[in-house]
């Protein structure tokens, strides 16, 4: 089976990534920055998102392409409803969004009108590792009830991303999580890579990675 | 692409199918009872095998295959240190398990003497549903910091199964978690499904899924 199976998916991820290329050259084009951002189900992509919105709705132009594994479109009805563009990519199951299904999507946002392009990966902490999209920068979100292990277990995700955030560090007096350990184990698959610590519940350290988002948009 | 890639996936899928066959057969042999567990990321599967280890170490022989896309063997050395034979599979970055790697697992461990097979499958909500591998009963757990929209989210994995377990329902006062509105996605997918609701910190709920798994295994 080895043999039969390894050149097609050396062949589909070639063309991913020149897809990929070109998904980079339209929105350098269109003058904005494009994030990938990926995350284990339920981390809080769409939360991050949202106060990410709320922070920079006076200031800038925002669309959100929402990558999901079936129709409904609860995601991008929040983002709707925050008073920005936004389109769904319905993967059909699959576990990954990849460069061909970005490139589809784009069209369906006002990109000119933009300055900063937010994708939300399929919650899938394995896959979308696998799949440049052509956006500036890739973004994990983990959080605090996936556990302090979750570098050590799924390492992939990690390395050569830009940023990781921590999201719902409210729930850290009800969970026992080492956040020492956590960052010891991004910091040996990513050394000095971005690190945030916040709730979007509460708020706390939002502003951080607004501000490291912004610099990225000047 | 389609036309390439489709054949050979569906030729994936046959082997799988009749491989989980043979699995099957040895456990039927072996006289032990076999479950597959899936999950997101940290949504407990360890915590669960912990718990209903602890529940049966006195009257059962247990053993755990632990699936993991990396070489740590943090789960595994759980299950020993429980004191019951583990075995694990490193996928080597794959994204879940298949019934030829559990084939290749078996033999590591001494199913003779067991009553109950426990398979941990990796993390992920996604491509564990697709493949079978043979054992008798398929749970998911679910967990309350996940969200109570997954199942609309991520709809194909909660069908077909043969229980839910909702875990982390001590975290139900400081997280917003509608558990009527999961049950209904639940229910929409899986009518009857078996539903348990438990706790691994504090072992509320516990003893009613050991209850349905005990009843199984007689």
């Amino acid at each position: 089976m080895t043999t039969k199976t390894v050149p097609v998916v050396q062949e589909i991820m070639s063309a991913n990534d020149s897809l990929a290329e070109q998904n980079r050259e339209r929105l350098d084009a269109a003058g904005l920055l494009g994030i990938n951002i990926m995350a284990s189900p339920g981390a809080g992509k769409t939360s991050v998102i949202l106060r990410t919105i709320d922070a920079l709705k006076d200031t800038l132009r925002l669309g959100v392409v929402e990558g999901d594994t079936a129709a409904v479109t609860i995601d991008a009805d929040k983002v709707i409803g925050a008073g920005m563009p936004a389109v769904q990519i319905n993967t059909g199951g699959q576990c990954h969004l990849d460069a061909v299904m970005l490139a589809r999507a784009l069209p369906a946002l006002p990109l000119d009108e933009l300055d900063l392009l937010i994708v939300e990966n399929v919650g899938n902490l394995i896959c979308p590792a696998s799949f440049n999209l052509g956006t500036h920068a890739n973004v994990v979100i983990a959080s605090v009830p996936e556990g302090d292990d979750k570098p050590y277990k799924y390492p992939n995700i990690y390395r050569g991303i830009d940023a990781l955030i921590l999201n719902k560090i409210d729930l850290l007096p009800y969970i026992d999580f080492d956040e020492a350990y956590f960052r010891q184990g991004i910091e040996a698959l990513n050394p000095g890579v971005a690190f945030f610590t916040i709730s979007c519940k509460t708020g706390e350290g939002v502003s951080e990675w607004i501000d490291w988002l912004q610099k990225r948009i000047v």
